[in-house]
Parts: C-alpha cells; sequence; structure tokens
C-alpha cells in the first residue's frame, strides 16, 4: 500500500565528533520516505527552494519516491544547522532558515488522494490536520511532533491527536505532553488522547510500544524493541523520522495488521534509525538493500530473543 | 551451586514521591542474597551491630540464607538515608553513617569455603579483592562497584576486575571506568580491563551484557534484555544488587553455563530488579514465589520477543 507522508525536505549542516558535513539532504520527509522506500511505495508532500536540483530529485527518482507533491518555490530550501559535538543524545541548534518553509501550504497531488496509509512528520499541527482531512480515506494515520508544538500549540495539536491511530515521540515529549513524568502513566495519558498506539522512542535505548487496551486486546499491551549498539554514531540526525519510516514502511507492506505486524514494524524502525546513524545526513539510507536490512533485523532478534 | 556474596547489610530512611519509609532492611548484600535465594543457596560475609535484632535475622532464615558470615559488632549498623523526591533516576544522599561497616574486616567461614560462585557487591576494592583471594576455588566470579572506587580508588578496582568473570555496573559506571562516552567502545575497553563479561545497567530501560569476543564466541557478542516498564516506582533503592542477585542467583542453578543461560539470566536480572522497585527496601523480595518470578519471566519474554 502507498504511504503518503507530509513534512519537510531540507538541507542540514551537522557538526559531530566524528565531523562535519555542508548542506546535506535532510528533512524528516527525506529520511522518511528513504526509509520507507525499502518497504513500499512512497509519496511525499513538502515544499523545496531553488537550491533543490537534479542531484537532489535523483535520490528521489533512485528510490521511486513520487515527489509529484514536492512543492518548488522561488527562494531557498529549510536549512538547519546544528551540533552534536558537547553530546550526541541532543543537537544543538546553531541557525534555522525556514525560508520556503515559512510559507507552506500543503497540497495533496490527485494521484495521492487514494493513499492508504499516512505520515503526518513533525510540522505545524494546523498542516497536520489538513493533510489528514484531505486524506479521508487513509486506513492508518501516525504522525510525529515535537517540543515546541506541544508547548506552545497545544490545542492544534490535541486536535490532530483525534485523528491518529499512531503517534511516535521521544521520552521527553511524551512526559511533556502528559504532564507526567513516569512513562507508563503517561503513555496511559497520551493514548487518551485519541491514538491507539504510541510510540516512545529510546534514542540508544530502543523504543516501547502502548496500545489501547480494547476488548480484542486485553493481554499484551507494550512491547519494547531495542536499538542497535553502535560503535561509532557518525550522525544522530534523522534516526527518529528513519524509525518512522521502517515502522510505518514495513506496516503498509503488510496484507494484514496483526499484532505479529506491529511487533516487527517496531524491530524494522529500531533497524532503519541505526543505519541512519551511521554517516551523515541520509547517505547510508540511500545506499541500503532490502537483504542489508533483513540481515540487520536478525541481527535484532539475535541480540534481544532468547532462543 | 551455592553462592557467596560479600557487600553491606544496612539500614536505610527513604524518601521517593510514593511515600517515606524510615530504617528499613537494606544493603547490597541484603537484596542480593534475597532475590538469589528463590534460585539457589546463599552465604552472606558482611557485618552488622546491635540494632540487627531477631527480626533482621529471620527475614534472612526465612530464606535459608546461611549468615554465618554476618559479624555482629558493638555499635550500629551501616545507615544511609536518601531521598528520590526530586529525581527517581537518582538518589539525593541525605545522611551516611558508616558505623560498624568503618571496619568491616571480611572473615570467611570455613563452611563457604567451597562456594563455586562468589559475588563481590559494591564495597572497597582492596576487601572485594582479599575475599576473592580467600574462594580460589570459585568457578564463577561476579562483582559491583561505584562511581567513588573508580574516582579515587581506581588501581586498587583494576586489580579486582583482573580476578572477575563478570562484572555489573550502569551506564555512567561504564563510561567513566572506561573514560569514553560511547558504550560499545566503553565496554570493549571494560572487557580489556579482564572480565570475560560486562552487563551493564541503563535502569528503566533495561540491560545489555557485552561478551568478550574469544575463538568460540565469534558470533553474537552482545545481548538486550529489558526492564518492566513500571506504573509506580514505589522505591527504586537497591533494584541493581537485585538485579544482580536474579541474574546470578539463576546462573548458579543451572547445570552447564551456556550461551542460553547467560541471556536467560539476564532477564532473570531484570525480573528481580522490578519487584525491588515494588515497594519501599526489601519488602517485595521477601515475599515472593518462584511461580510468581517465573510468570514475570514470561511477561519480559512478551515484551520483547516477536513471536
Amino acid at each position: 500500500m502507498a504511504i503518503t507522508v507530509v513534512g519537510s525536505v531540507a538541507f542540514d549542516t551537522v557538526e559531530t565528533p566524528a565531523g562535519r558535513s555542508e548542506r546535506c539532504l535532510a528533512g524528516a520527509a527525506t529520511y522518511f520516505s528513504l526509509a520507507a522506500s525499502y518497504f513500499t511505495e512512497v509519496r511525499v508532500i513538502a515544499v523545496v527552494g531553488e537550491d533543490f536540483g537534479p542531484n537532489e530529485q535523483a535520490v528521489f527518482d533512485a528510490h521511486r519516491i513520487d515527489t509529484r507533491g514536492i512543492e518548488r518555490a522561488p527562494g531557498k530550501s529549510f536549512f538547519w544547522q546544528g551540533s552534536y559535538v558537547d553530546n550526541l543524545n541532543e543537537a544543538r541548534t546553531l541557525r534555522t532558515d525556514l525560508n520556503v518553509f515559512a510559507g507552506f501550504e500543503p497540497k495533496m497531488p490527485d494521484a495521492y488522494r487514494d493513499s492508504e496509509f499516512l505520515f503526518l512528520a513533525n510540522i505545524d499541527p494546523v498542516l497536520q490536520r489538513r493533510v489528514r482531512e484531505a486524506t479521508p480515506n487513509a486506513r492508518l494515520v501516525a504522525g510525529d511532533t515535537m517540543n515546541y508544538w506541544i508547548k506552545d500549540h497545544k490545542p492544534a495539536l490535541l486536535e490532530v491527536l483525534k485523528g491518529l491511530d499512531i503517534l511516535l515521540i521521544n521520552d521527553t515529549e511524551a512526559r511533556m505532553l502528559a504532564g507526567n513524568s513516569n512513562l507508563v502513566q503517561a503513555a496511559r495519558a497520551v493514548l487518551g488522547m485519541g491514538p491507539r498506539m504510541l510510540v516512545i522512542k529510546h534514542g540508544e535505548y530502543g523504543a516501547t510500544a502502548f496500545f489501547a487496551r480494547s476488548p480484542k486486546n486485553a493481554g499484551a499491551t507494550t512491547f519494547r524493541a531495542p536499538a542497535l549498539p553502535l560503535e561509532e554514531v557518525v550522525d544522530p540526525t534523522g534516526a527518529g523520522d528513519s524509525f518512522a519510516g521502517g515502522f510505518f514502511g514495513y506496516l503498509a507492506s503488510q496484507s494484514e495488521l496483526t499484532p505479529g505486524a506491529f511487533r516487527r514494524a517496531m524491530f524494522y524502525g529500531g533497524v532503519m534509525g541505526s543505519f541512519a546513524c551511521e554517516s551523515f545526513g541520509t547517505e547510508r539510507l540511500q545506499q541500503l538493500t532490502r537483504d542489508k536490512i533483513d540481515q540487520r533485523f536478525a541481527l535484532f532478534r539475535e541480540l534481544t530473543h532468547l532462543d
């Protein structure tokens, strides 16, 4: 099944203990769609500037990602500069130029309207909601957000949550959204806001899925997937978006959304997140094969399974 | 197989968001031996004061823990007072009275000398080494330490590490000991100091085992075990010692130390750590049954396994 994703396509300049990379192709929708492209057909809605040239287009084309929903606007693409030199777990933002992203009005090509899977990457919840409403036939809708929207745009965000099946956020965001420092209690509060499933990403410690209790699902309501202990984290930018791409891409490739499919999707999320950290920008995600992905999936199983 | 453990038997006064508990029976050797007692025979070496009375003795007796190595000294037992009110992940120490523990000279009863399993809980590495040397027939030796010994007593600690098969420490301690912030690189450095296996405890995110590469073990060198997402952490004191007790107790109960046994031991460690957090002091650990433990083990499997 095809996934439509709305989010940022951007250029990043990043410094980490491993080095520095100038203006590499990045942005949540880029990480997400590259990661998901190994599993299913992906369609992107975004806006870019005149600096988005044939080289960047070629990256999407090589993965057969539909870019008809990427609008070209006069000016420059979204640009972010950050440093992880002091702390690999948290970026220090040095510069953010919204550029053409400041006036982003997501436009849904007609060819996207039949998408049964929709991913709302981390953008203004007002825009997330608009895209959600323009995809009434979506069978499964997942989304991301960040501290900025939780803190200063909560009413709009709460409206989005009502229309989400799955929310993917990190520990800090979950605690902030729920106003509760206990992760289990926070998860229950967030599930009360709309989503049927909450995925809390713990960075290098993996991720936990919390499922809303239902008459059909009285048993296991939690699942924990690992992250790969990495010898060198070159650049953690986009790991969360790549997790979402692997997770949602795998789900969209399944004919039936069984509990087992959600568990495997959590593992594939971790797999794609681990690849994303191995190079600057989206470089590593551009060069994978399904075979390499499945080899790492097997490694994740070995890392966690008793037998 | 019997385990000998050397460490502290103490009284703790603890404040957490869940309440306050006055002078509850605690100490690393207490948590460890109670947790391990559900799996195997345990023998304790420690020192207590005159405040250690029949009620405290009865706790050990009820679990058939051999206390002939617990010396009674004039004065008071080790006392610690701490608060987790601001941060459940890190205790703020309000008071430490070493009392009789200040002059602790571990004495090994003759009846303990045949122990094939030895656990050196977190005490002065000079004492850890002395107990190690007094147990020459130990087949498997594991130990713990803390930031204080790593920072100010490193040469003595490095001597202990040479005689350890397994070291159990937390993330911060591993990074500090190796002088390396990358956990995989830090683990490799620590494995170079002596132990064949390093267990790094991640608190609420579980624990990772790193195995030294060997000709026989060229494959999997890492294993990740979960922690249980707990709805309420009443008192996290002793969770790490209880992890060690479950982990090492299970190993000592096995006729063969296969790779599978080490994996299951990591799960049993997490299981006992999760129980320890559910009440103040060692209360919850006192009331378990092997059945309840195995039920939670099954829950840990369900929490992490794909099928």
